[in-house]
């Protein structure tokens, strides 16, 4: 029987990883919001520099989850973690006893939302550790990487998961179930909290040279996420910050994820990544005064940016003193 | 006898505090880097909201301290204290064994330059406390305020410190005689450390956006101010960070002298106001998580800002891929 999968969220990743149930048969309608006009009349292109380039078809191309006719094996939602994005919400109507919620979207403990909203469904956790870009509406560039990793919360593989895996695999890209999909959560932290804040604190550097410059303070907000996920009962591997130091080393020097949705005047995962995690340590009484630092510049950061929305208003009036005291 | 000045440097404090002492009858020379020109032909405009509009002609227009005709009773360096400025080479050439050397500059831990390499000249080190700009070369606009505090190091009050304050309250500002100069300069710093490099980090916000968004966060690095001051001998009143937050509070939302740097695209008092008080903190094994995290950023701040200029170079080539990490 074909597998029934809904998208929720068609940009580069639900899109794209979409597209690739679609390739491996199984029957995948999408929801979207800003692309549903362009979605609903050609589709989805997929340029992959890795797979070739395809056409996605979705089954049904609706604007709302209720809309969704038959009942759904997965949902998987793909949109940010943002705080202007209901998750429970976007999800809810389109589960129906036996459908597994899947989410594949950054940050730590992003879990227990979903766990409380759906007690009685398999819920599937997913990281993607993927370079793709939503060109425009309807038309994804998938420029390199790929790996998924699903694995059920609480801590477990079920037979739905593994059925979700080989599919993409079939599709041609890499997909592990994990047993311990929490701990993976906390670990592609360790890479996110301080790579992603740092290149758009900086006003826009790449991972290279913020680690030239400032590898030790890479490292020590390393340190500081790994200290929080063992207070939380996630032990990582104690090479985990040399890793992603030598690895972040080997790499070209990118830009982040966060770093162009601030370029391109999106919302950031700031809460799912930062947020979370300094949350986190403040219940547990662990010390995170990088993080802290951090998290609060970004805050500062979001501010400005809506400070900016407000000067386009006429009622605004931009502060032009200097600051006696200094 | 006519008491005679040397001021080197001459942005807006150097031409501002060197105008009033020719206002108040002291023979002022000045030495100019980029605005020799101009100065040399017009003098300076002062325009103060203060003390009225005035001009201010210098007895002598120097492009180097060596060329000075005379006896200096005092030399005063009014740069900015930046890596790239060499505060003891601009001096020296204008200091003869009555001179007293005097600096009226931003920053901590910068007076053992000035006392190393004059070992026997009377040392008074200064504070303004005043919002001024150089709007072009050769005008300046006094918009508030205008204290002064000089002392002399080691702590005391000389009898040329107390002539020099006479001369400025003559022309008609506040200036005080202080016998912990050194104490003053770390208090001031209090306030600097946070708002300076927050105003920059964040975008451009104003002092009180900042205040209101981040108050625990500006208080928390108040008080490792606070706690290096303290290390280091200098106890600041147990009060202090209460006071800073409340004045910020009632003050108008002011961009800091470091912000107005930063968008104009002058180099920063970085090293000055942060890194001096972080390499005294690690000096002294006190912990300053949050500077040493705010002075980290700075650094990215100030490559990216490097960056950019690279890029009108032919030869630069920017990174565009996305991180597959995130």
């Amino acid at each position: 029987m074909t597998t029934k999968v809904l998208i929720i969220g068609t940009g580069a990743i639900g899109g794209f990883y979409g597209s690739l149930l679609a390739k491996a048969g199984a029957d995948v309608a999408v929801v979207c919001r800003s692309d549903y006009e362009p979605v609903k009349q050609h589709g989805f292109i997929i340029d992959s520099h890795m797979l070739g380039t395809w056409t996605f078809t979705p089954s049904q191309v609706l604007s709302n989850a209720a809309d969704y006719k038959g009942t759904a094996d997965y949902v998987l939602l793909c949109t940010k973690v943002i705080p202007s994005v209901d998750r429970v919400a976007l999800v809810r109507p389109a589960v129906s006893a036996d459908t597994a919620v899947v989410f594949i979207q950054n940050g730590v403990e992003i879990e227990q939302e979903m766990l409380s909203a759906f007690p009685d469904n398999e819920i599937i956790s997913g990281l993607a550790f993927i370079c793709c870009n939503r060109v425009k509406p309807g038309e994804i560039l998938h420029l390199a990487y790929g790996r998924l990793a699903l694995g059920n919360l609480p801590d477990a593989v079920s037979h739905k998961t593994r059925r979700l895996c080989e599919l993409f695999r079939q599709s041609g890209i890499d997909c592990i179930a994990s047993e311990n999909i929490a701990t993976e959560r906390w670990k592609k932290c360790v890479w996110n909290a301080p790579f992603n804040p740092l290149s758009v604190l900086s006003g826009g550097l790449p991972t290279l040279d913020i680690l030239q410059s400032q590898e030790a303070f890479v490292r020590s907000i390393m340190q500081e996420i790994y200290n929080i996920a063992e207070a939380v009962g996630h032990r990582l591997p104690d090479t985990i910050v040399d890793v992603n130091i030598e690895n972040t080393y080997s790499m070209p020097p990118y830009k982040t994820s966060m770093l162009l949705d601030y370029e391109n005047g999106h919302p950031m995962e700031t809460e799912a990544i930062l947020g979370n995690a300094v949350r986190t340590a403040k219940r547990l009484g662990i010390a995170s005064p990088l993080l802290d630092s951090v998290y609060a510049l970004m805050k500062l950061r979001e501010l400005k940016l809506a400070e900016l929305h407000k000067k386009y208003n006429p009622l605004y009036r931009e502060p032009v003193s200097q600051h006696p005291d200094d």
